[in-house]
């Protein structure tokens, strides 16, 4: 395993869920209009959010189709 | 929830397997290479592959930065 030139997996995190914060909020969009649009608990999202979990593939992409933007967009963070 | 315009989750990890495996084929490794430089388990990128495994965000990043490619590009599938 070739570790160093991995970024810290909270670091990661971290940084989707400003980017995915920030998209949000370029819609005028509250965590609770996203979380019912897109079918994902509030309280997840709001992790999510805060860089605390570690949100899968499929709910990633969930979460672009409602916010109607590509996943790889999504993923530009 | 509006589960309409949502894509099957099984559609997703299958496109999403396949994509993986096309980028690292291009690229002329093995599974077996991918998975010890990203420190994932073979078996596990194998059934990530064949859309078995609903891979999480860390891991993602983790097989595009292995793979030298950003992880928008990983995403686009």
């Amino acid at each position: 395993m070739n570790s160093d030139k991995h970024q810290d997996a909270s670091e990661i995190l971290s940084a989707f869920g400003k980017h995915l914060a920030s998209v949000r909020k370029s819609h005028g969009w509250s965590q609770e209009k996203l979380a019912l649009e897109s079918g994902i608990a509030r309280s997840y999202l709001s992790g999510v959010e805060r860089g605390q979990r570690n949100i899968a593939l499929v709910n990633i992409c969930r979460l672009a189709t409602t916010l109607e933007i590509s996943t790889d967009e999504l993923m530009k963070f």
